[in-house]
């Protein structure tokens, strides 16, 4: 009988922060596609554009004038989904209509006064300044929420509506289900293998090397073994830390190192601006003893085969399981293929 | 203090079948959208299509050739994402490196020869052959397989590639993640309560309403109280029902009458043919006990404000959990005060 290869046989990988599976399918990236096409952002934007309700000077929907900022500008959001006062829903024993109120805020996060730039063309300092904004908006809401979620979504194919570079910070009152998801994984972890998940896994990624993208100095940032998006990845820092705040000056400054490279590898992938969504995972402000966490951020990116041809999560993925098209293995090749300096940076 | 109420305040709804929670977040409707258009699929397509794989008469990409068909039309998949002979994945007890082997199997089935119709287009008698070809599907598959998935994406924006009026159906040698986690939440929910879940939920939602969209004689399609999409729906059998396969006669004909009001208010409420995937759960094949399981179909449609404007799930949503801007009930009504007869559909 033939023998299992990873590369010829559909298999399913085990995320162990979640608990899902994944489908693998890698014999089958050669289907032909003739679905829908994305709209690859190619066009140049001006630096500064007068309709822009995240640009400096300019006016928002609700009357609010932004300031003259020139690094990064943070306001809460004009249309948030949660509220600071939300009062309490009524106690229910009920097992089919649960419901409980939330409370939380959410803020915009503009990360550079420039409407044309993304991340990967920010200056490396330009990039500090954004990670010491994400670690002073997860000190403030760490304080009275605990859960902080900072994100960013990047490009029209993900929801974003405004291409001014930005990112937004979402405090709430729960857990939120991905982050107990993650808790009570990691947690359990712990308790079998004395150490934190996230940390073991990464020295077993720098050993190996076949699912790395970049490693910078503190920085590792790997196709998780079991990602679900096509190139996705994780980033992790090398020792544990438990949050973005307890990052000291040095990891963070090579932080901005490690998302410089990392996002410019995405660009040059497919010679566009890569949509993604990503986000920041470390310990709750709970008050529990949190040493099984490991901080870390996902990178979701949608593109699968060029600029315009996206992976759909739908049908099969959603009643039953995800499914991908090429290894974890083979998209890590890809992105360490393709330069970590950006391809409009020449000269540099 | 004021008093919580639902349409007003943030709040958390429990979904009893997966265990996950969705932010409801009603007050935020009134955000202004500046981010990505769907082009709605308002033209009218030719009846049958020389370039289209999937019409009577023509050849497909492998060469093989598509008979004259009347009704449905079933064939494996020229790219199935599994193959039936995969062999078995070595055996290992890495906490973070896992994989098993995946078997399985791939179809696609046509519902209509005629290229331009979709569902709720077809006749009451063309959607009972669609039930019944899904009932053959299962019968078969479930001889070999523990989990056969029937679903159909339907639309660009769900990835669908050919607008064909088709479906697919995957059969997997494991439970998928989603079957797997409904599996394990309804035999609790039996143990503790001694009935099914989904039964008690179709008895307490005929009592109370505000969430019904579609009654027939048999089923009863309701916007679930714990929705993910903003119109998503649940469509559940009255009585208790395993699988589509155990359903009789006057069920399977009623079903059809079912589907068609609807896949109808779907499209009347924006006037458009209206993304979705759908796709139906009943009792795996393991030769388990599984009086736990209720027989109910899933429709995740992606469309919020309009036919151009949809509800991305991104950022918060994959990092954190899954948010809402209207309560479940917000869009039952919606979808109540549409006709249940196709907007196309005149004089009938
Ligand atoms: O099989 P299709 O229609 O080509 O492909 C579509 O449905 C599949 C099953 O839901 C998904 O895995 C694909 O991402 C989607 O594009
Ligand atoms: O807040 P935005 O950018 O207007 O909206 C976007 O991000 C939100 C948070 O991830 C999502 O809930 C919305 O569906 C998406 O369109």
């Amino acid at each position: 009988m033939e023998q299992f290869n990873p590369v010829d046989h559909p298999h399913r990988r085990y995320n162990p922060l979640t608990g899902q599976w994944i489908l693998v399918s890698p014999h089958r990236a050669k289907r032909p596609w003739q679905g829908a096409q994305e709209t690859p952002s190619q066009e140049t934007l001006p630096t500064h554009d007068p309709d822009c309700f995240l640009c400096p000077g300019n006016t928002r929907v609700t009357g609010d004038k932004n300031p003259q900022y020139t690094g990064t500008f943070v306001f809460t959001n004009d249309f948030a989904a949660l509220m600071t006062d939300t009062p309490d829903a009524p106690e229910s024993s009920d097992p089919l209509l649960r419901c409980e109120s939330a409370r939380g805020t959410s803020r915009v996060i503009c990360f550079s006064p420039d409407h044309s730039k993304t991340l990967p063309q920010l200056s490396v300092a330009a990039l500090e300044e954004v990670v010491k904004t994400w670690q002073e908006q997860t000190a403030d809401l760490g304080q009275t929420y605990p859960w902080v979620q900072v994100f960013e979504n990047k490009g029209a194919a993900m929801g974003c509506s405004n291409p001014h570079p930005h990112g937004q910070v979402w405090a709430n009152s729960f857990l939120p289900n991905e982050v107990a998801r993650e808790d009570v994984l990691q947690r359990e972890y712990f308790a079998e293998n004395g150490s934190p998940m996230l940390v073991d896994y990464a020295q077993r990624e720098l050993k190996d090397g076949s699912r790395t993208v970049v490693e910078t100095e503190h920085w590792i940032a790997v196709v998780p073994y079991w990602a679900a998006w096509p190139f996705e990845t994780l980033l992790l820092p090398k020792t544990h830390i438990l949050r973005i705040t307890d990052l000291t000056a040095e990891q963070s400054s090579d932080l901005a190192v490690a998302l410089k490279k990392l996002t410019s590898r995405y660009d040059n992938l497919f010679q566009c601006s890569f949509p993604y969504s990503m986000g920041w995972h470390g310990a709750p402000f709970n008050g529990e003893e949190n040493s099984h966490w490991q901080l870390h951020a996902h990178f979701y990116p949608p593109l699968l085969r060029s600029a315009t041809v996206r992976k759909f999560m739908v049908g099969y993925e959603m009643l039953a399981e995800t499914q991908r098209d090429l290894t974890a293995e083979q998209a890590a090749e890809r992105l360490r293929a393709v330069s970590d300096i950006h391809f409009r940076q020449s000269g540099e």
